[in-house]
């Protein structure tokens, strides 16, 4: 079942198109470390040579800035449409709905926020994406906040560690989530809010 | 404040004794990767000659073993002793003490358990390690399906996934804690089983 809200691009052949160049990096990154691929080992993986590449995009750090932008791009969006809601809308209900987009972005693009997620800030291009994530992780935290201080979420934890513990589960999906898997996005996010919300703990009889 | 419940163990300079060579090669192979580290940078990091390491270890893959089954014996001894929990423990009970000891685990080791949540099976060494793994998931498992059939835990999602979702949550922890950090082990423990069990939305006034 696709689990994909957007469409996938046609691909062409590996390093025939920009696109195919990016999903092939991205990919390759993913197996073998950033730091631990060249751009003549990236070629070889592709099939491709290396000034084919050069075609499409300048240079390696290019790519992964690419990729990066792409998951960063989509957990944004996330937030604005979270921070733009009608003011009828409960703080509760955004955090619900952030938790919900987040694991769709994250579906939708996998292999990008799977390299997000270990960008460790070895260049300068890694150090902007982990701003930007360190901006994504502040506005998700103060959304966790507004929810305590309305009183929908229990206020006996700290909102900071609420925020890591949540998203950390939401994140911790990249570690076995398959698009092509028998769960589909949306099923896997409805249990993430249920269980994070209600527990696992069966309801009292 | 001290967050490990074993003592940490006195080091010598880097390189002068196994346990520093260890240690040292863990935090190494964590920041540039257990495969972009030769032994020749591993000796930089340390400040020592290769041949002081050779004289404390066999190669590069004994030592990224030894840190793996660090790990993997820490949450070995979980599992052994929620099976070995006499039969007045509900399987509830023992799952809320794994979760606990799992977090304990990977607190008290939390170099060796980041490595081995890193590992991607490029060898016969991370191959073992997986399987390992997998055993030990499988265990965490079946006691997620123990508590479920038990009564004790919501029937209305797939055990599996609450089981994903759990110890997704407890690895994702790695990622944050510090164990030098203003969150103590059992403080984070508490906060992780309350909101897993009972969820964070607040209770019903």
């Amino acid at each position: 079942m696709p689990t994909e809200s957007t469409p996938t691009p046609r691909r062409g052949r590996p390093g025939h198109d920009q696109e195919s160049v990016v999903r092939g990096a991205i990919d390759v990154f993913n197996r073998r470390g950033y730091d631990g691929t060249s751009m003549e080992d990236l070629a070889k993986e592709l099939g491709v040579t290396k000034s084919a590449i050069y075609h499409h995009v300048p240079g390696k750090s290019h790519l992964l800035e690419t990729a990066l932008n792409e998951a960063l791009d989509g957990l944004t969006n996330v937030i604005d449409e979270a921070r733009s809601a009608d003011s009828s809308v409960s703080a509760y209900e955004r955090l619900r709905t952030a938790v919900t987009q987040s694991i769709e972005v994250l579906a939708a693009h996998l292999p990008a926020v799977t390299l997000l997620l270990r960008v460790r800030g070895n260049s300068e291009v890694e150090l902007e994406a982990l701003r930007r994530r360190r901006d994504i992780d502040a506005a998700l935290a103060s959304l966790v906040q507004d929810a305590v201080d309305e009183g929908a979420l229990r206020a006996d934890i700290d909102p900071d560690l609420i925020s890591r513990l949540l998203f950390g589960t939401v994140n911790s999906l990249v570690e076995w989530y398959r698009p092509d898997g028998t769960q589909d996005a949306k099923a896997v996010a409805n249990a993430v809010v249920m269980l994070a919300f209600d527990g696992l703990a069966a309801p009292p009889q």
